[in-house]
């Protein structure tokens, strides 16, 4: 059975298909992406599992094919110029379709590709990690890294269809499932206190990739995102909620070099960290926080820096963030379970004590 | 005295200030541009002639400055991350804005880069040549040039404000002059019957750079351009008009290299091949096409392709423009002075006498 969710952008809004049978329905995909040409961007992981099942959706179209290597480290403008290259290799012009085949890293360095070749053309998503599915192929992020900061080149272009096939996640490594977790507790911590219990009861089915469980996640993952979106599709002010755990996050991935620790790992410890200072600010309950940690740590995920960062180094990285303005560091808060606050207005020394706390700790 | 010409896209509306005095007004472009944080980006030409004076208009602002080499053969992706490194390096946020300070090159590069950074950041663009005040710094069209073809890489961003100080015009040298004149002429011909009747009067007065023939012939020109993006901002349609001269253009650009014939001066050219290949096709009269050719040639632009260029070289390089869909060279032409067409249906064999005729010629 396929969900269906709606974000709403007038002009621009799509469908997200949700299930496991996303990927094998009858002219789903097909009907939906209707371009005569239409280009695979995949990496090698992903590609021999999948790309001849959503090939031959498309066989009497012409079917391009880009295969890149498997990683954040590869989520680079050098990746993006070769996209490029391809596609004027082939001669594609603007009425063709790019076709996101694979996890983040793919969805948003395609995304990126598809906002700016000649200006712009189509392009659909069809994310084969948990995270992908509920968090970054939803809402038109799309972005490289430079060396001295992650997303930092990109653009918001939205896809015109989302295609999350549970099924594919049958095949993803244990640690990118608990970073996909991550994203999803999220949701239940910054809006949706009710989810995050369903997630709390579920928790072990969602581990063990029980496909009821997992289709739920995604659709109400992706309902929470859809209208935080619709509210506020190029981050002006609420989108930033959806970045809890971020800030701190960027700044371990930054550190510790793009794909040594995944996304999703960052953020599950950021997201820690984010919940201690909102602890230690008199926001939000002790039994709160720990409930969050437990959810974090129960998901299999760091819940902890890494021991070698410094109050320094994440000072200076979390300086370069997207959110700050006049050289204030912006962060996601808690003032409940369900309730976030984007502000540059807290104690100082609550983030000190909170970055000090990560070094201190035996 | 300076003019006021109003972009209408509904939320991203701006405005375009013409005139003399533009660059030495109280307060306009300081009170139009408010961010704490400018970032001037400008070329080692235009810079130490007027980056000064526009770093004087935000004397208590943090201003920072990037100087890039001049022309055409920088629009590159290359240039475009020495961009991104230069602001990230600088910690420049989303609430700052980039000031490009040139022309076209300086523009769509700079445009491209306020679009990519973090997602996009404002920009206003202070064109100083007579091709970017009348054309590419008005209609949000930005972007870098790729090995294949020009202008494959960008995004279709609107600018907050566009300051044409037509006094920076007199430092222009004579061939980047008649390269601005190409598409004044273009106006008139595609949709200005009037105004090409007005240039015909005016363009020794235009040559010998009067400020009022110059101020007119910029609002003229930014009118018409102003009316066709409100129609038509993303070049769904109509246009493309804008790209009369501009398929073959782009063909001579290519082959010759970038930056050894100016922009305007091969649309010169290849506006020529359009109005001889209307002609061709019975669509226009022998007077007009004619009127149309002089008019360039008095402006002292080339009227024929360079010589040691082919029928194949063009084919092949004008099947990558970006108006093609379905394999089909599409082009703009006249059906009248003042009435021009895109299409991709005409008679073959009027272009490939066209292109032969530019061979063939004694």
């Amino acid at each position: 059975m396929t969900t269906r969710v709606e974000v709403d952008l007038g002009e621009r809004s799509y469908p997200i298909f949700i299930g496991p049978d996303v990927g094998v329905e009858q002219n789903l995909i097909s009907s939906t992406v209707q371009s005569d040409t239409i280009v695979i961007i995949s990496n090698d992981i992903v590609a021999p599992l999948y790309l001849s099942r959503i090939r031959d959706q498309f066989n009497s179209r012409n079917c391009l094919e880009l295969i890149l290597p498997d990683g954040e480290a590869h989520k680079t403008l050098g990746s993006f110029e070769r996209i490029m290259t391809f596609m004027l290799e082939h001669r594609v012009d603007r009425s063709a379709t790019i076709v996101a085949l694979g996890g983040g890293v793919i969805g948003d360095l395609a995304g990126f590709a598809a906002a700016s070749y000649q200006r712009g053309i189509a392009f659909a998503q069809i994310p084969t990690t948990l995270l992908a599915q509920v968090d970054s192929a939803v809402g038109g992020k799309t972005a490289v890294n430079h060396p001295l900061g992650k997303n930092m080149i990109g653009a918001f272009y939205q896809p015109c269809a989302v295609f999350a096939d549970t099924r594919t996640l049958a095949t993803l490594p244990d640690r990118e499932l608990s970073a996909g977790l991550a994203e999803v507790i999220k949701y239940g911590l910054i809006r949706d206190r009710e989810f995050l219990k369903w997630i709390d009861i579920n928790l072990d089915d969602l581990l063990k990739r029980d496909d009821d469980a997992l289709t739920f996640a995604v659709q109400r993952s992706c309902e929470n995102k859809a209208v935080v979106v619709h509210e506020d599709e190029r981050e002006q002010g609420n989108r930033a909620i959806l970045n809890l755990g971020h800030t701190f996050g960027h700044a371990i991935e930054t550190a510790q070099g793009y794909g040594n620790w995944l996304h999703g790992e960052a953020v599950g410890a950021g997201t820690c960290m984010a919940l201690r200072m909102s602890h230690r600010l008199g926001w939000l309950d002790e039994v709160d926080m720990k409930w969050g940690i437990d959810l974090l740590k129960r998901a299999n995920l760091p819940t902890r820096a890494p021991r070698d960062m410094g109050t320094d180094d994440f000072m200076q990285l979390m300086a370069r963030d997207k959110k700050n303005i006049g050289g204030k560091i912006r962060l996601v808060l808690l003032t409940d379970i369900g309730a976030a606050v984007v502000t540059g207005d807290y104690d100082a020394g609550a983030l000190s004590a909170t970055l000090a706390e990560e070094r201190a700790r035996s």
